[in-house]
């Protein structure tokens, strides 16, 4: 027989019975039921009942065992009484009669419990996480989260792909945020830096002449602290295509995600139907570039029905350039309960409130406008505006009004609370919408013209649209969104490189800088570049989702605390000096 | 049509003649055949033949255009004249007459041609990678990779196993290597390590109760400048198993390699019984712990024939404790002119020469032993060699004398070039063995016990053979050799704390500094360990001996030069100021 087990934990059933066997395994409980005992035997695949009572050999190791003690038991199978089978359990049918017991790794006190529901502090998790990571829960995100993977390989391969590793040490890149950099032995005062996103190194792949790369890719960012991201890296399926339009891209992506959220969903119906949605009329119809779609809330802009009138606060904010009245319609939250509660939300957010009206019906049967601007409009102007959103008694609408980039925001976040709020917003599902015709430049706080999103991206209208307003130009970028998330960001790139210089030139970076930015990218583009184009998704969003997990530390296996330490391995640590003085480094004092 | 092609330059063939196509690739190489143009147009996929003629409106276009522009072209697909048909190409049977053409990336006078197969400097072919990978062979060796690293998940998935990944930016854990370092903005003054290894990790993934682990795991190690090893990192199939004995890890894996080989190996033939092979006896036969075992050639203890011999230099030599001597037999390799080519070998190898004996047909047709140890040793010992190796006439032996560890390197190697000098070692073919029993500890040049491998390996006995000699104690500690390379190596771990600590007590490690170094896994090993044992294998490796390749850079997309520079990205590179500033770091002037 096997030196320690002949079956797993979940393997024996009632065909089983009689047979001598051999398992090992971990004590989840120890049960004593008057001279019986009872131990749940836990492995990775599952659960066995193994009993003792005094005639067994096994007993008195059996008495003493504690929790987590991993044991290895020799016994016999036996079939359970038809009263105490277990439907739950796969081995529910049978139990073990311990027949022989050896402890081959003891456990002292635990600092955590395996076994229950108890929530534990984080920091206690964290540093004891191969004890965490046995907890149900946990343990099976993280086999998720590797399905999820192997998943998305097979059906990137299946679709023509090419999986190529990148470099990990390798060139500082700016692209946005800050690098990790590694100080080099060989080339003292030098440094490398782990890539940010292979995102150089993919449209070279391009232009080396694969045609259709994929990596699950790891990217690292020195990124401040932030509850719902890593605060070093991150993984990405990380995608690039040659001779492809933005249509090809979608087409090719959409089968991939639609059918991982189909397969991993568990019965969650998956949105095929997937929208384009552009940019601008994303942030106007829901104030968000990553819109929840399953919120069936549309904003409308009703500023015409506020020019002019008696809403001075609104009319006199219109007579300013550029501002607007956005209205967010709430059906089913005509209350002046509910119209409370979302003007206490406003104020959460900073704003002095948030402006509504509500249709109510009347005393004599009709239907009514309730609320402070249905009484300063006047009767017209609030019935136009019920009628432009479709409303009617019971519903509401809330106000919005400024410059546009200024409220909508808020005006974003106001529309999930009410969807989810009122109900409207249908949890258990996933809906997508592809965001296309980002801008390519932004105006900073300062004035300046600045890349809005990736430079790299190929404008609309070519070299010909970059020479009229930067802020009219359009790029051939897109996003895909999902539930209220971001869930892939990509664009067809700029492989020409006078369209890039041109670009780079209004985004205020000359062409020495760009020479020695992204030297290795723009010498490619010399010697027979192909049109690409493609996109990178979030690896652990997709499985957040997935595991409907909001804590990214719970879809990974061994993460960092949010001061990005390692409690359990205690890094970062103190170096040696021997270290510094290979790397010919000098720790400065803290400031 | 679509916007770039509506087929690859691999897919066309007499099928589709008559059809109005378009593809989109790299102008490989353009002809001109007398008023008629011929480009034969190259994507990832394969090549295809367009031609012009004058009346073409392309022909301007096309008689313009250099090697390796991107262009479209929009054609007609002819049947090809029979005669100039070429069956080596999928697309042999048809040309493309073109209409039209476009250039989509135009290529600059090229720095390295990526048509022919001139060799061409490596600091050049590494700065222009994006062309050296588009030469025929380099691209096929990066698809044979990417194709393996896809086999070796499906199979290792098959065989029950889960892939995880591991941080990358970790702890410093030194094990043998040098770490590359990671300055923390958030902690000034401390670091992260990129990992050497995921060994820890993988241990505390089986104490976390996953039961089988593996990974395409990125190792990093601040590494010395050599020819056959990348200066940064490499990929290591890492494998780890609970509930484990060394036979449940090689009758796991052997099926994963094998299949491996067979699949990828180009019909040579692998071998299907790996022997297991004793450390100690992989020296004394073989003289390395790699042997190759397609070279026939076993070496043998001879010294009993030596002993108070006539041949004074081994005799004398034999009278010193330790010493031995060891013949390597070299079956057809009896004549003086190869005799010489060997000695020759032992001079470059820095020893004064090798003794050796030869057999050959006398004068009276008789056998007789020839050389000048033969002559000193005498008919009689020499006839006793001769028997004990089972040579004959036209065979010949070599001989070592001295301390095994001191000549077994040269014996080994000099074994290899009998083998292939004299053609008995069998190319093209795969062959295996498990070397195991390996010692846990050796004695340094200053006398010290140190590990002479994995720290972390379970000693043969246990506790109770720590308390004897360390020198005489095993580990469950394992190699695989591949026709005379270390494909993998693995042990079965040692997860007991109070071996562990006793092991590292004889290699002159405290328990303090035990606890210190690898914290984590020690504590992890307090709470419930399973018994669990794994192995490593090198990717690199595996790729380099199916694409018979012995530059590890031929199969890698972008790698670092000896020196551990990318030419192409410009790393490492200086820091800014605000970099150091807030990392809090001052680079020191050079030594």
């Amino acid at each position: 027989m096997h030196a320690y087990r002949s079956h797993t934990c979940a393997e024996l059933t009632a065909a089983n019975a009689g047979e001598t066997i051999r398992l090992s395994g971990w004590v989840h409980r120890v049960r004593d039921h008057g001279g019986v005992l009872f131990v749940d035997l836990r492995d990775h695949y599952g659960m066995t009942q193994v009993i003792a009572d005094s005639d067994s050999p096994a007993f008195a190791a059996m008495e003493k065992l504690k929790a987590e003690t991993v044991i290895r038991v020799d016994g016999r199978v036996k079939l359970r009484d038809a009263s105490l089978i277990n439907p739950k359990l796969p081995t529910g049918e049978i139990e073990v009669y311990a027949t022989g017991l050896e402890v081959l790794g003891p456990a002292d006190e635990l600092p955590l419990p395996v076994f229950g529901d108890q929530e534990y502090p984080e920091e206690t998790r964290l540093a004891y996480r191969f004890l965490d990571l046995r907890r149900e829960s946990l343990h099976q995100n993280i086999m998720l989260r590797s399905k999820v993977v192997r998943s998305i390989r097979n059906r990137m391969w299946d679709q023509g792909f090419t999986e190529f590793q990148t470099p990990i040490i390798t060139a500082s890149s700016p692209e946005g945020a800050r690098d990790f950099l590694v100080p080099s032995r060989l080339h003292p005062g030098k440094f490398y830096a782990l890539p940010q996103a292979p995102q150089q190194f993919k449209q070279l792949i391009m232009v080396a002449g694969f045609d259709r790369y994929f990596q699950i890719a790891p990217c690292f960012r020195d990124e401040d602290p932030r509850a719902d991201r890593s605060p070093t890296d991150f993984y990405q399926l990380d995608v690039e295509m040659s001779f492809v339009e933005q249509e090809d891209v979608f087409n090719t992506i959409q089968p991939v995600i639609q059918g991982l959220f189909e397969e991993f969903g568990n019965g969650r119906p998956v949105d095929v139907n997937w929208p384009r949605i552009p940019y601008a009329e994303a942030l106007k119809k829901y104030g968000s570039d990553k819109p929840d779609l399953r919120n069936p809330i549309e904003m409308q802009d009703v500023s015409d029905h506020f020019r002019g009138s008696g809403f001075g606060i609104f009319a006199k904010l219109l007579e300013q350039e550029g501002t607007e009245v956005r209205a967010i319609p709430a059906p089913t939250g005509g209350s002046r309960k509910f119209a409370d509660r979302m003007n206490a939300f406003a104020q959460k957010e900073g704003l002095p409130g948030m402006g509504y009206i509500f249709w109510r019906k009347a005393e004599d049967g009709s239907t009514e406008a309730a609320g402070p601007i249905a009484k300063a409009l006047g009767a017209e102007p609030t019935e136009a505006i019920r009628l432009q959103l479709g409303l009617g008694e019971g519903d509401a609408a809330f106000f919005l009004g400024g410059k546009a980039e200024q409220f909508e925001p808020v005006a974003g976040r106001a529309r999930n609370e009410i969807g989810r709020e009122l109900g409207l917003t249908q949890e258990n599902q996933f809906k997508f919408a592809w965001i296309v015709d980002f801008p390519m430049y932004e105006k900073t706080d300062e004035g300046k013209i600045d890349f809005s999103h990736n430079p790299f991206s190929m404008p609309q209208g070519g070299l010909e649209a970059l020479n009229g307003d930067p802020l009219a130009v359009k790029g051939y970028q897109y996003d895909l969104a999902c539930n209220g998330y971001e869930l892939i960001s990509g664009a067809i790139r700029n492989h020409k490189p006078e369209i890039m210089f041109k670009a780079f030139e209004l985004a205020g970076y000359g062409h020495d800088e760009v020479e020695k930015r992204f030297g290795g990218m723009v010498k490619a583009f010399r010697y027979g570049a192909p049109p690409h184009g493609g996109c990178a998704a979030g690896i652990d969003r997709i499985v957040m989702l997935l595991a409907d997990e909001v804590n990214i530390r719970q879809v990974i296996m061994f993460p960092m605390n949010q001061r990005a330490e390692d409690l359990m391995m205690g890094a970062p640590s103190e170096p040696t000096n021997e270290q510094m003085r290979e790397l010919r480094l000098r720790a400065l004092p803290k400031e």
